[in-house]
């Protein structure tokens, strides 16, 4: 079996559906509420990681590119995407988790093709091998056209506890996506000892990517979650006509709040319905500013990871990771494996290992009222 | 014997001789050269350390306060110290070290009151048993009266390696001095297991606070370093009539830069001209960091010290020295023993045991050009 070619041009009746959401809280005090992860430049490339979403999602998508977002952000996701389509940001009145999301995005697409292919994929990942994502999306849209719901299967770097994962089952037989193998069962996030069993195993990071013919995707909804369903339809039959904001304003509360891995996903998998392409794309969803350190690149020996978005940074003797994001000079003398970040209105540091609990500290400012820091 | 009590009123004749210099470079960032160590409020006590060097000499100073500072922040002083005669401010056209600065003040003086005793005591040490303060004073003066070079000799915490030390000798016989020593002899800042000696032995720090009668001082510097005191009697001379700033503008140039330490109080004691007042009164010099640290109030167990001068600070799970000056949040989460120090165009993060590096950065931002943050 030789390895699929990137595609050079477009998958042809592929829409790619972006939700961008979520807060990124434990990127704070960079990420906030008001402007979340995927709106910052988050590896110094100039681009924010919905800007570097749209810069490999759009070479691939014959159909477009669709943006899911909340109502709060819809302007700056403009803003920053000027060549979207008009009419291709669906701004939702309030968060009801992906599957809303996706499955509107799914059955707005399906009134306007029935054929239509959509490809789920979130705002504010990071993918090095750009041209290996473009190999495993072209493969997933071929087994989305043979019916099957797609998920990609991310290759594991180590035994990660802060994903879920796919055990993968036998191959199948699909033109155009030579690597393509059933998903077993997909499995929640695991203990060290499970992970790492699960890596000896060959199970796969679930990074909740999905690509599925927008027909299939709703027909599975059906199935499982029918008055979800019903509602995206409903809204979908006005989207297009002259009263679809107020559909989506009447009817958006009614739709259940669920993520697409519990309403569709897992039961599907469990039906023998849902395929996977292995990807090995260099895939991280900057979870956390170890995260990012991990991302960024060397400065060296003896010295720490600089992100410098606006200000400046001076190391002496320390490594880690320095975010210069407050227009000023940020000096770490003597730590090691220090994260540092700052920005106009709220500085940060914890030791790297503990980049994680960034989260509680969220909750605190939360619990003492700070909104203006959140 | 029984303890002096501190003086209720003014002690006659005694004018306190305030030099305010130094750039506190091992209090980078908040100490600038701009803005040195001594117009800040480092104690969180709402006062300058210069304004609490006020608050604890002016009742003391039958003859007033003089501080003897650089042109450039003569108007600081001044506005921090509105109750300050006029005329009370010596600005010097350069920086010449302690004897020059102090000479000076001592040769303006000695014009005006034949008898006048200084005590010369820094801008930017903090000190906490005032009413200790107000004692030692009053002995030294009562000494420097009786025709000694009088210093203070601070009862060690600990043995430091960053301070001079004074040896003490025979008691004295001083109407009003009961405590008072011979000074034998000077030593500098030794290693740590001579300072160990040192303190074993009975040695006292020498914190440069002197106490002497002007006319004593100038007939020491004339022995020494006649030049010097010839150049500043010829201003002094000048200083209040009507040409005294084009007089100390010419004449400055030429006045020796040197410590009075080095200059007259050294070699005064070889000569068995030097008294010391053993005092025990909660002394610091604020030499960096740590040495803050250590002053401020504590802050619980596993809290670090706050100095919340313009700004805010959150601890988890933190010990060490947080400085908000920033009027920004300053977080610090799992880090133990950990200095932050936020300001409006610089942050640095440093352990506490490392605080004496901080004049390394100084000095490489200055190698860098960055007189901005300087």
């Amino acid at each position: 079996m030789t390895a699929p070619t990137a595609p050079t041009t477009a998958i042809a009746g592929l829409t790619a559906v972006v939700p961008a959401g979520g807060a990124g809280t434990r990127l704070w005090p960079l990420s906030r509420a008001g402007s979340p992860k995927f709106l910052h430049d988050l590896t110094g490339s100039g681009r924010s990681l919905l800007q570097q979403t749209w810069d490999r999602l759009s070479p691939l998508a014959g159909g477009g590119v669709l943006v899911v977002t909340g109502r709060a952000h819809a302007d700056a996701v403009r803003s920053q995407l000027p060549d979207l389509a008009p009419g291709a940001v669906i701004a939702e009145p309030s968060a009801r988790d992906s599957m809303p999301a996706i499955g509107l995005a799914a059955a707005v697409l399906a009134r306007r093709d029935p054929d239509a292919v959509i490809g789920s994929f979130a705002a504010d990942h990071v993918i090095r091998d750009v041209p290996a994502f473009g190999r495993a999306v072209a493969e997933a849209a071929a087994a989305a056209r043979a019916g099957w719901l797609v998920t990609l299967g991310i290759t594991p770097t180590h035994p990660a506890t802060g994903f879920g994962y796919i055990e993968l089952g036998q191959e199948l037989a699909v033109d155009g996506a030579p690597s393509v193998r059933r998903a077993a069962r997909f499995v929640e996030k695991p203990d060290a000892a499970t992970a790492a069993g699960y890596v000896a195993s060959g199970f796969r990071w679930n990074a909740g990517m999905f690509v599925v013919r927008a027909e299939t995707l709703l027909e599975l909804l059906r199935v499982h979650h029918p008055e979800l369903e019903a509602v995206l339809r409903e809204i979908a039959a006005a989207w297009d006509e002259s009263d679809g904001a107020a559909a989506l304003e009447r009817l958006w509360p009614s739709a259940e709040a669920i993520a697409i891995d519990h309403a569709v996903a897992e039961p599907a998998a469990a039906a023998g319905r849902v395929a996977c392409v292995p990807a090995d794309i260099g895939w991280d969803d900057v979870g956390d500013w170890a995260s990012l350190a991990g991302l960024l690149p060397d400065a060296g020996p003896g010295a720490p990871k600089v992100l410098a978005l606006d200000g400046t940074a001076r190391a002496l003797d320390s490594t880690g990771l320095v975010v210069a994001a407050g227009g000023r000079e940020v000096v770490v003398l003597g730590l090691a494996d220090v994260v540092v970040v700052d920005t106009p209105d709220a500085v940060l540091v914890v030791p790297a290992g503990r980049a994680q609990e960034v989260k509680d500290v969220v909750a605190q400012l939360k619990a003492a009222g700070r909104t203006d820091l959140l």
